[in-house]
């Protein structure tokens, strides 16, 4: 099992009752929840809430192994992974979640200058750049013309309105009281989206609250618009306007781990593996491909699936159950993914949700499902009360949830 | 008002309502609750419980203003302090609160390799080192009898007996099943002490009653022995005792700011600035020692008051009800410490109590006291409750408590 992202967990979850010897690797060693990272990166959440240690979740299966360790080789032809800081492993069926890295599509100065929203490095490292520009404009309030306080999200997919929602709600309410030296209606939150909507995957209607409501929070929009260059303190656009900011969040695009362009196999858009309604990798039955490493074509309706957390914890168990079922000389079943609907939030009593046969919530009421359903996926056990009293409130019961390394200057 | 801690936090509470400018500058934009960085360090409490933004405590006080930036230098002639990241200031009255740097007397390789537990990036830093000790030794179990896991605790006062208690609960309880593969029982908690007795301040049962609690708790002692020198892995004691250990805990001493040697005073036992019953210091009315700083004499007892965080408190407190008196043209009273206890914790359930009159408990009663007054304590408004539950069950109440800065690279 290689990753410990949705996938990964998914997997061993269902293979922790199995006759067989699991050994999951990541190389962080806790499990990221990345629906909620932009809440770490606007001070909501702390980094254990929403990064759990991996070792945590299997204690109760003695057949399962955790190993904090980084890919480096997978040969599918001898069935051996290879390590950075460990011997190499042999494997009988292998589960591959490693995840994408942040696609910067070729923009100049972006891996240098953008801040990705992918790891929880990523989030911390985000967060502690603008309280220490808040911190900076205190010292010397002329920064703010310079853009200082300026934050430019690009791309109004779910990670770039949820974001612009947060910190719309952190800069006016918190750390304008935080700082009452600093005229912070110049601080401005600014969404770039090359496309002609917010929330483009969404229906018209919700696309057009989401906006509203965005705006209502002061985050302004440009829509139709392309970052070309992004320069520490300025970001250009290809239609010629220059943006005023020392931060720039990239929200736009994700590409498979680097890894998979050592497998010989041949990839779909944005390095996808494409994997069979089983999800084998193509000639290799014994490798599955999960999350957002995988190129997954929908048994129903013949669409490929989008890389979310849902999808990866579904896929993840399938993988998991498919195992289980070949050890028991069962035949493995196709996947079938079940669209429980989908959802972004933009702020308090604001979100908006979708469900599959076309019904659709937005406001107080989508707001509230949101956290319902966020609160019960941050579950990855059977017992979800209990894993949801251990995670999110960890401070008061004494857990000792915050076995995990981040390590802030990691890139 | 230089510096955030009990002292500073003490003297600006009581100025919040005088008629007076406050400026409270610290190097960190949190208030660090000392008293539980063991916790951090034993993942046991996240950052945010224990560092609480200071911008955040007086939101209401709309006299004071908090300004994070470095002192480079304190004229107490000119009445002005510069800073390394702002303009200087000048001052009618000034509060010393800048605490103190950990004491190594000299040991060898203690700056480099010692593990001080003074400042929550010390906290931090610890706790990661741990946990990548025991990832390593996941992976290579060779490593723990080369001391890989073993940790050496310099002090047998609180801070030391406080760490090793919850140590030898982290390894034993949490630790130990997150990491099956790793024969924990090799792994040793040790605490090296220069006089015969563990909690020497406290009574001769308290201080029978602690080491017994430790070595229930599989920590071992080693009284009268004296560190000579640190490596990386290794731990020299004078007797030629060489530990094998990659990680030594300085819990033994401490000397005050760096910044003092400037002040042109005569200087007390660890550079601590000796003040007058009314904490100002010889020569300056204007200007008050408090906190870890201060060389105190208590007014009753004639004897020098420790470095506590309670004694911090009360003397900020009464430096700051000192300046509002003068404003008020009445006469200042000269401070008068109130002990009202002193606590140790040594594990769940086992912790010592010692009374002014006498009076001591240990055990689970001990452990219930030093629980709820530390919770009580880590109110710093006077609104107890609602501080309670801002700062420790932070995760549950979407209060922002985290917009504070934990740089763990920071030394």
């Amino acid at each position: 099992m290689l990753g410990g992202g949705f996938g990964g967990v998914g997997a061993v979850k269902k293979l922790g009752d199995a006759d067989v010897d699991v050994l999951l690797v990541d190389r962080h060693d806790y499990h990221t929840f990345q629906p909620l990272l932009y809440q770490v990166a606007t001070d909501l959440l702390e980094p254990p809430t929403v990064g759990h240690p991996l070792r945590d979740l299997f204690h109760d299966r003695p057949n399962v192994r955790v190993k904090q360790a980084t890919v480096t080789g997978i040969d599918l032809e001898k069935r051996r992974v290879s390590f950075a800081e460990m011997r190499p492993v042999a494997y009988d069926h292998l589960v591959l979640g490693l995840g994408a890295t942040v696609n910067f599509f070729g923009v100049a100065g972006a891996p240098k200058h953008a801040f990705p929203m992918y790891t929880l490095p990523d989030a911390v490292r985000l967060k502690e750049h603008v309280l220490e520009r808040w911190t900076a404009v205190d010292r010397d309030p002329d920064l703010i013309d310079d853009g200082a306080l300026n934050v430019v999200i690009v791309g109004a997919g779910p990670t770039g309105v949820e974001s612009a929602g947060a910190f719309a709600e952190l800069y006016r309410q918190n750390l304008a009281k935080d700082y009452p030296d600093v005229p912070q209606d110049k601080a401005r939150i600014i969404v770039v989206e090359a496309g002609d909507a917010v929330l483009s995957m969404f229906k018209k209607g919700l696309q057009t609250y989401s906006k509203k409501a965005l705006e209502k929070r002061t985050v302004e929009i440009m829509l139709g618009e392309v970052v070309e260059s992004i320069e520490p303190t300025r970001v250009r656009l290809k239609s010629g306007t220059v943006l005023n900011a020392h931060t720039l969040i990239w929200g736009a695009g994700l590409q498979a781990n680097p890894l998979v362009s050592g497998l010989h196999l041949e990839l779909q858009h944005g390095n996808r593996i494409p994997v069979g309604p089983d999800l084998t990798l193509p000639g290799h039955p014994d490798v599955y491909g999960v999350g957002d490493i995988a190129w997954i074509t929908d048994t129903k309706t013949k669409t490929v699936l989008p890389q979310l957390g849902s999808v990866a914890l579904q896929a993840g168990e399938h993988a998991g159950t498919t195992i289980s079922r070949i050890l028991k000389k069962k035949k493995p079943e196709p996947f079938e993914y079940e669209d429980k609907g989908t959802m972004a939030t933009i702020g308090r009593r604001a979100a908006v949700v979708q469900f599959r046969r076309g019904r659709s919530l937005t406001g107080t009421t989508a707001w509230l499902a949101w956290g319902t359903v966020h609160l019960a996926l941050l579950s990855t056990g059977e017992d979800r009360a209990k894993a949801v009293v251990d995670w999110t409130w960890a401070g008061f019961t004494h857990e000792r949830s915050g076995r995990i390394q981040v390590d802030a200057s990691e890139r």
